[in-house]
């Protein structure tokens, strides 16, 4: 069966089990939603950077659902099969000084860019780069036990802003239940985002999508599992080759935040990219790898930049 | 110009600026290597687990070099040309209780498998499971600055023991310099390895391998970077889908241990392997990625699985 919560159905903005269900599937349903850009509003295609500081974090997140799966039960697992993901005309990309892996004092003006997405299979973040659009939730999750007003921006074991680039249509992600229900939701749509998400946006848009809901009974599943059909998790960019900068350090956080800044200053210095743009890409397009996790004191994270990205 | 250093040259199992240049070499040159595997002999082809607790920390990682390239001064970077790479017949890969990413006491005894190389493009690490054989090198790093017996296992930001399986033939290494002529080595060879390598090895084997080294002046790059031509970065696997577990904790380490662990938990109860061939699994062809390392308190870290390394 089919069931419809469209762009005038109510969201939320907690995780919180006392909410009530916005629609009741069966297992094997399908349901489509469609949900506004993560600033639910505040920010429109005509904003511009200074718009930024009207955004409350308190008003962000608009979800869609709760969905009550029928039969779900603590201990099961549901699978979210993401059947279609289409986005909407525009999206928008920041950096919002201190929220993202650098700190304040590395990005102290925030910074917006309105990208155009209707029609196009990639979009330009500046002269000379073009983002692949690869479209995906980055909000998809359970109500964890017993939620009562939590916010949506940390993830958590049943999910929730987990902002996975590889959860593209086709894709199946397992959640483990908690409620009875399950009580899933929705939003936060990304039309690009690298593996990190770095300056702590991807590309932020609208987003119509169907997904397919069912459940592995008593699969005991301690955190989120995903599972794709096969080919590269990088079918946009393969035809071109890669450049990456790594961090070495103590500490995974250190090393990320290294490779970050060394690919800035390659893509400064030898792509002539503004250091707003640079940051903004590796958010956008840049794949966080840990290399090496072993050999101590010392671990090893990569920060991967695809040539496909570089139109010159 | 072309040199030489065979198996029958000397090896250096310190970083040591004092430690006098194997050869000198011309920017451009190519330099033909071989090395053992990473125990330096002390795991041979008929080895079994006991033999794990005859290898000593200090006798492993016999290293080809120093190679002193013409030229190279502090500032400069070092870039290193994979012209080619041909592993021995065999290799091994090991689970050293609490010396991988797991605690000892989640995996208290010694592993060890032996892994057959010659004429072929996978190996079986266990029934229904193939590796492919993607060689690398898991240690190449120029000499710290003024270093004096420094061990070879901790990477540093002259590279070293960096362990980047993305490091194939045809890639490109960029390190920077620290001192006078570079004073490059290379060795701990490996046939395979995921990124994080989380068990601590890969599968370890002897190499015959040819670098072309190259100067970058003035570069003032400040840790390793590497470049790659076209293609998937996995592009062994990719005619499979692939399976991914993740961990969200507030420390990307811990997130990295529950990935791991849900991984391990997988592969056992879906796919039928004990529990010491997963982490070995999971050390030689799961992938560690940084999802998401900006919605505080939580981070997400994924093991990726790529399902074309199992036969049924």
């Amino acid at each position: 069966m089919e069931h419809e919560l469209g762009r005038s159905a109510p969201t939320h903005k907690r995780w919180d089990a006392t909410i009530a269900p916005a629609v009741r599937v069966q297992p094997g349903d399908v349901v489509h939603f469609a949900t506004r850009e993560v600033s639910d509003g505040a920010i429109t295609r005509h904003s511009t950077a200074p718009d930024l500081a009207g955004v409350v974090l308190e008003d962000m997140y608009p979800l869609a659902g709760p969905v009550h799966v029928e039969g779900a039960e603590p201990g099961d697992a549901l699978a979210v099969e993401v059947l279609q993901l289409r986005t909407g005309d525009w999206g928008w990309a920041a950096i919002l000084p201190g929220a993202g892996l650098l700190p304040a004092g590395e990005f102290t003006e925030p910074y917006l860019r309105i990208l155009e997405l209707r029609d196009r299979t990639t979009t330009p973040l500046c002269d000379g780069v073009e983002i692949p659009i690869e479209p995906f939730l980055g909000t998809m999750g359970v109500t964890p036990a017993g939620a009562r007003d939590v916010p949506v921006p940390p993830p958590h074991t049943g999910g929730g802003n987990i902002d996975c680039r590889h959860l593209t249509a086709g894709s199946r992600l397992l959640l483990p239940v908690f409620e009875p229900g399950a009580l899933f939701s929705a939003g936060d749509a990304h039309a690009a985002q690298g593996d990190g998400e770095v300056a702590i946006t991807g590309i932020e848009c609208d987003m119509a999508f169907s997904l397919r809901f069912d459940l592995i009974k008593d699969a005991r599943i301690p955190a989120p599992q995903m599972s794709r059909g096969p080919g590269s998790l990088t079918p946009r960019v393969d035809g071109g080759g890669w450049y990456a900068t790594f961090g070495v350090e103590p500490d995974l956080m250190e090393a990320s935040r290294a490779a970050v800044r060394a690919m800035i200053e390659h893509l400064v210095t030898q792509r002539g990219l503004t250091r707003e743009d640079a940051y903004v890409l590796c958010s956008l397009a840049g794949d966080l790898k840990i290399t090496e996790v072993v050999d101590a004191p010392n671990w090893m994270v990569g920060c991967y930049m695809p040539d496909a990205v570089f139109t010159r």
